[in-house]
């Protein structure tokens, strides 16, 4: 694809010639002449006065530190456009799907229903009554479940475990080795109470490499549409993680914990059991959230509170402790 | 079984009529004149007041909130009284284990010796020497290595992994992507040292998916009869985690790291290599043990301290930097 | 090999009889007179009382608390010298490999050049064009993609994944069930942005068991040779971790964090994307790094900061709450 036509459907001003042909993206050290490469980062701009690269996606303050005869592609977003560009120039996976079709070597009880284009690789197992979308994608040594179902478009990475009677949805993406709907942690004095709810994972969320969601104990854990969830992060039974919410690595939620719509946990932060997330609010790394959270407020600490009132007292804090 | 007999099961005071045949369990929201439903924690009142099961079991306290016609099991313990139920109308694993005797995609060596009661799936690798009780069941993509030794009627769920000589007892439950018996941690300055020792998980142990317990350096890494682990959590090598112990989601025990008997650890807690964490004694959630907590205790806190001591020190800090 | 022989080989001082033969090491607890025991932490000194061993490793300062009768091997870095002898005696790993050669179940594309010294296992996929080098042992399970490397002697333990064009140097080791170039967290409005850098494992690194490196969004993501990651580790896209570092377990490092050279970070710390841990800097368990630490420092809290300020000023705060 031609610059010019890049920075069209980028919806950036192009600065420069225009006529080179741009066939992927690279890192601003990296990059050749046939390359695509960005600066949206003030930290990068060392490595940008040096690049190679045939065109550059850039901010209007940022431009000015490449090198005069870079051709620019410039826009306030620059960050947003740099994603569409991935996707145009990159449009295929960069973790290659097993072919359509079931591989000899895959193990499929006779009662399931696998979509003919569904992709199966080898040493995957498909449990009775099991349904796979048209075009989902089970890397090798998936396994899934009696009753499970994948929906269309899903791709479950290698070795990735849906249990019996769990779903995951349209488009959804699933990492290596994740588990979904393994029996939560309820105890009583017997050992492990019976779990008999499932886990459902909504169209288009996406859940990393070890991620784990336990099945509900009775009734489902749920992952909402759009939901994003980072590697290793931990789920409970009957835990709810709204739509469009944000979890990122090693976050852990306790049976019951809610997220609800759009919120953001940072890394290793943990929801106690029953406590919830108000839509949109953000917390931060390793916060410990052990009490309701209003929407659309910014909280850290554990127990995680007010993020700016927490800040004025740590504050205040140190004055009184380092005079 | 009809809603009388099962009052007398649970040791619950009927009240309504006891006809009724039930058979599952469901949620207050989700259930319906087949079901027991529960009430035990008051912010389910809204959910009761409007649920359709033909009996909810709950608390004298709670029981006014149900409708009128409901028939209630109330007892005193209804929480324990729910586990009861649960196992009693869904005596069956909601997650389909193995048929029994072994898939013919297993690979088993020669000199293994498998219980022919065994449930073996497929994509299983059984070592040499390896020994799997009767009734227990590896689930696809399960790894035991060379002497190992599963206990009769353990489970481990698919693609867990039980390395060389390691050893899970009997009735155990070990989730899917496990990982029991890696070489630990131990470094030196050629690298990792050689880990020769092995991890042993008790009776009736349970751990969670993904969970990792490290093989000793020399000498074992024991996971105690009755203790539960959830998703996720990390013993190093040498470590000791007693019987009847809990350790929630994502907690981390250094290498040598003791947690005694029936010793709670909530979600995200970690203890340093060498600590001990007295019998019985409860650890909140995300605290860090760096010293041995007396048993009985209740601790909270980086490093873990007494956990009234640190609340009361919190809160003369909270009014000193906020007045 | 002969006590003397041991000795002269751990370059330790022999106190006691040379002549009896060693087969094995073990716990002072376990050991019996064909064993080596060592004793080098004073909390060890009551076993050491009652130890059965042929012979004992330890210090000078802990030498008087051995049986009288016990032959002695002195040194004063007993620990060091223990590594020597646990190499020495147990030459071979505990978890045994694969014998040579592809096993009949393994899935192997036939572009791939898979070295006829390796050792593949039942149910490995290897993906087209992806190369294996001598001596490299990949346990049942593994999945190598498309374009993926692997090193002469390096180890794959059961179901690691090792995603497209990502590489494993030589005599590196991976745990069972980690995975190596998962697509990392990078999120706009569409959903996950294509990821299509790489993962990169260096010479002699080792990743514990399921311990997560993303690959990178655009350029890679690179642990350095002989770092050493423990287990459930979190590397995020584009992160780099440097030559000789140590991450403890269940250590989180967010997309485009940075750890410099020989720097250990204690369990369960956390990295801000964008933050470098200086080289040699050793971080306390559970802290949160949100700002560039300089290197050789020691650093705790939540942000990370200087320890020895920190611990200053928290006695300062203890005092005025604890009057």
């Amino acid at each position: 694809m031609r610059v010019a036509a890049l920075a069209s459907r980028l919806a950036a001003r192009l600065e420069g010639p225009g006529d080179a042909e741009i066939t992927r993206v690279a890192g601003l050290a990296d990059a050749d002449a046939t390359c695509l490469a960005a600066l949206f980062e003030p930290r990068f701009r060392a490595q940008a006065a040096q690049t190679a690269a045939a065109a550059v996606l850039t901010t209007p303050a940022l431009a000015r530190h490449l090198p005069p005869t870079t051709t620019r592609l410039v826009t306030d977003d620059a960050r947003a456009a740099w994603g569409v560009a991935l996707r145009l120039l990159h449009p295929r996976p960069a973790v290659a799907p097993p072919p359509p079709g079931v591989h000899p070597l895959a193990c499929v009880d006779a009662t399931a229903e696998v979509h003919p284009a569904a992709r199966v690789g080898p040493f995957v197992v498909i449990g009775a009554g099991a349904r796979i979308g048209a075009d989902a994608a089970l890397f090798a040594g998936v396994y899934v479940g009696a009753g499970a179902v994948v929906g269309p478009r899903a791709t479950l990475h290698p070795g990735a475990t849906l249990l019996d009677a769990c779903e995951v949805g349209a488009d959804a993406f699933i990492g290596s080795r994740a588990v979904i709907g393994s029996p939560g942690f309820g105890l009583d004095a017997a050992g492990r109470v019976p779990q008999i709810g499932r886990a459902l994972i909504g169209e288009r969320a996406t859940l990393g490499a070890g991620t784990c969601v336990d099945r509900g104990t009775v009734g489902d854990t749920v992952v909402g549409a759009d939901a994003h969830l980072d590697n290793l992060v931990q789920v409970g039974h009957n835990a709810r993680v709204g739509a469009g919410a944000v979890l990122c690595g090693q976050v852990g939620l306790a049976g019951g914990a809610v997220v609800e719509a759009a919120a953001v946990l940072g890394g290793q932060a943990g929801v106690a059991g029953g406590a919830v997330v108000g839509a949109g609010a953000r917390v931060a790394a390793q916060s410990g959230v052990t009490r309701d959270l209003t929407p659309g407020g910014t909280f850290s600490g554990h127990p995680a509170e007010d993020n700016r009132a927490r800040l004025r007292r740590l504050a205040r804090l140190k004055r009184l402790a380092d005079p």
